[in-house]
C-alpha cells in the first residue's frame, strides 16, 4: 500500500481522513479547518466544554519526548469531551514481550477513534496507516511528528497564528531562520505556504543544515531567496526561527552556530506588523529580553492556536 | 484471612465483590455477564456513552507490562463515565521511600472504587484484598493477571468471543496449543470451560511447558486428550493457541519449539465455523498470513470483546 | 518579583490565588475552606460528581514521587468534572531537548488553569509563579511540596480531620515527633496551627532533625515545649509522628532512631479523644498493630479529608 492511497487529500471534507502530511491540503482545506478553530478557539478560551468526542477516545502514541504537542492534543481532546488513553511507551506494553508494531498498533486502533503520533522513524505513521487499513479499521491517524520529516499540525497553527494576527497569507514575506535540513516543522509549513499565491521565502541557514534541494522543486509556487541575518530581518513580515534538532544529526557533524534574535537587534528591524514565531522548544534563538515585545507570538498567540486547531481537526476527522 | 473468604462465589451477584479468580464463576454468573456485556458492547461499537460509573474512579496498578488489558479497561472505565486514576509505577510513588505494600494499597483503595490489579506474584492480589479488608474498604479487585497463575477477565472474553461466533459453549471442542505451564490465560480458560457440561479439551504442549497435572483433578468435568498439532486442528473446533512466557521461564530452561501456524496449515484443517484464536500479544505462533481469514478472532472479535466483558463487570460490581 | 507578590493573603478570597504557602492564611481563610470541605466531602463519599471544573485542566507537575497527594488530587479533579493534564517527567517533555524551566512551566501554564506542583528544590514554585506572572497567564498554582520547606495542603488536610473529630483547634495540644528538620508537613502545620489561639505544641526530636529555631521565632503564638516522646504521648491530645525524610538527609549525616509507636504504648497513653496522626508514608514510626485503634486517622481520615480539602481548594481558587 503506497504512501498516496493512505494520505488522501482532504479537500473539504476531513471526516475519517488520516492527517499525515501537509500534502493533504490546499487552500480550501486550511480554510475550511480555520472556520472550524475560530469557534474552538472561543470554546476553549472560554472554558465551554463541547460533547463532539464524547463516548470516543483518543490515543496518544508518543515515541519521542513532547510538551506542547502532547499537552494540548490532551486539551484539545479532554475539551470536547473525549477520553484520553495513555500509552506508557514501549517497555510498559506489551512491546516489551516481542508484540510486532503491526499488532500493537492495531489494538490501539481498536480500543481509540483517534491515534495522535509522535515517532522518530519518519517511515512509521504510514507502516501504521498500511496495518490499520489492513486490519480494516476505522482508526484515524493525526501526525504528530514523524522524524525529521514533518509535523503537520504545528504549521496549520502557525499558519492560523499568522491569520489571527490578521496578516494576509497571499503575498505573505516570511523568513526562515535556523535548522532547515531536520526540522520538520520547517518542512510542513512550506507545503503549507505554498497553498497560498505568491508567498516569498527568504532562507537564513546553518551552514550543515540546509534545506533539502527537493523543497524547490516540489513547491513552485514559492518563491525562495537567500540572504543574511539582519537582511532577512529587515525585509520579512515574519521572522520564523527552529532550533538546531540536535537529536537529529549525523554523529560527527559539524554545524555552525544558531542565530541568536537579541532585543536589541529584534527593536532594530521589528515593524508594527512584523510577527516573531518559534515553534518552541528554543535553546537560545530567542533572547527572553524579546519575550515582552508585542510582535512576538512563540509564548501566547501559538500554543493556543495549537488547542484551537487540534479541537478543529479532531472534531472534524470525527464528523462534526 | 485465607483465598475463600475474599474469592467469593458470585451466582448472580457481582456486586461489592473482588474478581479474583474463575473458580468464583458459574455457569449462571458467565451468563448473566454475558447478558450485560452484550448491551455493552452495542454501547461501545455505538459510541454511547453512559453514566454507569459517573463520580467514581478506577485505579490502573500495573506491575507488568500490558497493551490490550491496560487500554481496553481504560476504554471501558471512560465509556462508562468513570474516571482513571494513574499509577505511575513503584519508582514514582510513595513506594521508592519506602512504603509498605499494605498501606500503598489501601491509599489506592481509598482514592478509587475498583482497583485493576497486575502484578507478577500470583500472591499479590490475595494479599492487597486482606489489606482492603483490613482496613474495611468496599473497594473491589479486578485481577488483571497474577503471575502465571491467572487472568480471569481473558478467559471471560474468550468465552464470550465464542458465544458471539455462535458456537455452544457446551459440547464444545477446544484445542489449547503452546505454553499450558505458565499461561494464565489458559488456567483461567480451563476453570471457565469447566462450567459448561461436556467440554472436551485437546492438549498441544510444548515439551517442558505441559499443563500442571492438578487440573485434571480440579477439573473433573472437563475430558482432556492429547495429540499432535495437525490431529488437533483437524479434530477441534476452536483452536486457542498462546505464546511462550519467557518472563516465566525458568532460568536455563530448554523448552521445545513452539508451535506455528501457517496459512496452508490453516486452510488445511478450517472449517467454516472453525474459531483462530489467541489472547495476543503474539511471537511467531500465527503468521500474520492467516489473519485475513474470517475464521480469525485474535485481531477483531477478541480485544473488542474485552472491552464489552469489562465493561460488564465494572458496572455490575460497582452496582448497576 | 519577590515572594509576598506572589503568595497573596487569602482572607476570604481564594479566586486565582496561588496557594503557594500557609503563610497566606489566617483562620478567616482555613474556616471558609472547611466549610467547602465539608460539603465535597459529602460529594466524594456520595459519588456524587459535580461540574465546578468541567471545561477547565489540573495539570499535575511532580517531579518528586507522590502517591497520596498525586492520587487525591487526580480524585478531587474528576470530581469535580475537570480534567487531568499529566506530566510524564522531564525524560519525556521538552525538558529532554534542552528547553528553559520557565518556558516549560508557561507552556504547562497554557494548557491549564491549575498546575498542581511538588518539586524537590524549595525554590522553584516561586520561580513558577514568577514565570507565570511574567508571562500574563492566570493559570494558578498549589504547592504539593517544595523540597523541605511546606506542604500546606497537607497542613490544611490535617487540620481538617481533627476538626472532624470534633477536637477544638483553639487550645489544642499537639505533640510532634520525628524529623522536625526535613518535614515539610511539620513546618506547614505550625503554620497553620498559630492560626488559632493558645496552641501547645511539644516536640519529640530526632537528635540532628531538630525544627529550625525560626519556627519559635517567627510563630509567637504557639507555646512551644521539648520532653520524652512517652510523656509527650501522656500530656497530649494529638499524637502527630513522622518519617525521618532519608531523601533530604545530608550525605554522611548521623542521625537518631526514629520514634517507634507500638501497640502496647499507645495503649498505655491514649484516651478516647486521643488522634494519632500520620501523614504517610510510615517506614515504622507506627506499628501496623496500633492501626485497628479508633484513634488513629491515617489510614481513613487524612488521606480522606485530603480529597476534600483538595476539592475545595480546587474549587475556590478557580471560581466557585
Amino acid at each position: 500500500m503506497n504512501r498516496s492511497d493512505l494520505a488522501l487529500p482532504i479537500k473539504e471534507n476531513f471526516f475519517r481522513k488520516h492527517i499525515l502530511t501537509m500534502d493533504q491540503f490546499d487552500r480550501l482545506s486550511i480554510e475550511r479547518l480555520f472556520v472550524i478553530a475560530t469557534a474552538q478557539l472561543e470554546n476553549f478560551l472560554g472554558h465551554r466544554a463541547s460533547n463532539h468526542l464524547v463516548g470516543k477516545a483518543v490515543n496518544l502514541y508518543f515515541r519521542e519526548p513532547s510538551t506542547r504537542t502532547l499537552l494540548s492534543f490532551q486539551r484539545a481532546t479532554t475539551q470536547l469531551g473525549g477520553a484520553i488513553q495513555i500509552d506508557f511507551g514501549a517497555e510498559h506494553s506489551s512491546d516489551a514481550k516481542g508484540e510486532s508494531f503491526d499488532d500493537g498498533l492495531v489494538m490501539r486502533g481498536l480500543y481509540a477513534d483517534t491515534i495522535v503520533f509522535r515517532h522518530h522513524d519518519p517511515n512509521a505513521i504510514y507502516l501504521a496507516a498500511a496495518a490499520l487499513a489492513q486490519a480494516g479499521l476505522e482508526t484515524r491517524l493525526i501526525n504528530a511528528g514523524n522524524g525529521g520529516d514533518e509535523h503537520p499540525t504545528q504549521a496549520l497553527l502557525d499558519l492560523f497564528t499568522i491569520r489571527r494576527r490578521r496578516l494576509p497569507l497571499g503575498g505573505l514575506k516570511i523568513a526562515l531562520i535556523g535548522d532547515l535540513k531536520a526540522g520538520r516543522t520547517i518542512h510542513s509549513l512550506l507545503r503549507a505556504l505554498a497553498c497560498y499565491d505568491n508567498v516569498e521565502v527568504t532562507l537564513v541557514e546553518v551552514p550543515g543544515l540546509e534545506l533539502p534541494v527537493e523543497f524547490g522543486q516540489t513547491l513552485p509556487t514559492l518563491e525562495f531567496r537567500q540572504t543574511t541575518f539582519e537582511e532577512a530581518l529587515a525585509s520579512n513580515q515574519v521572522w520564523y526561527f527552529t532550533r538546531t534538532q540536535k537529536e537529529r544529526a549525523e554523529v560527527g557533524c559539524q554545524v555552525g552556530s544558531d542565530f541568536r534574535l537579541t532585543r536589541e537587534v529584534a527593536e532594530k528591524h521589528a515593524g508594527p506588523k512584523t510577527l516573531i514565531m518559534h515553534p518552541l522548544p528554543r535553546v537560545g534563538e530567542i533572547d527572553p529580553a524579546v519575550d515582552a515585545m508585542p510582535q512576538t507570538t512563540y509564548l501566547w498567540d501559538q500554543p493556543v492556536s495549537g488547542v484551537a486547531v487540534r479541537m478543529a481537526l479532531l472534531s472534524l476527522i470525527n464528523g462534526e
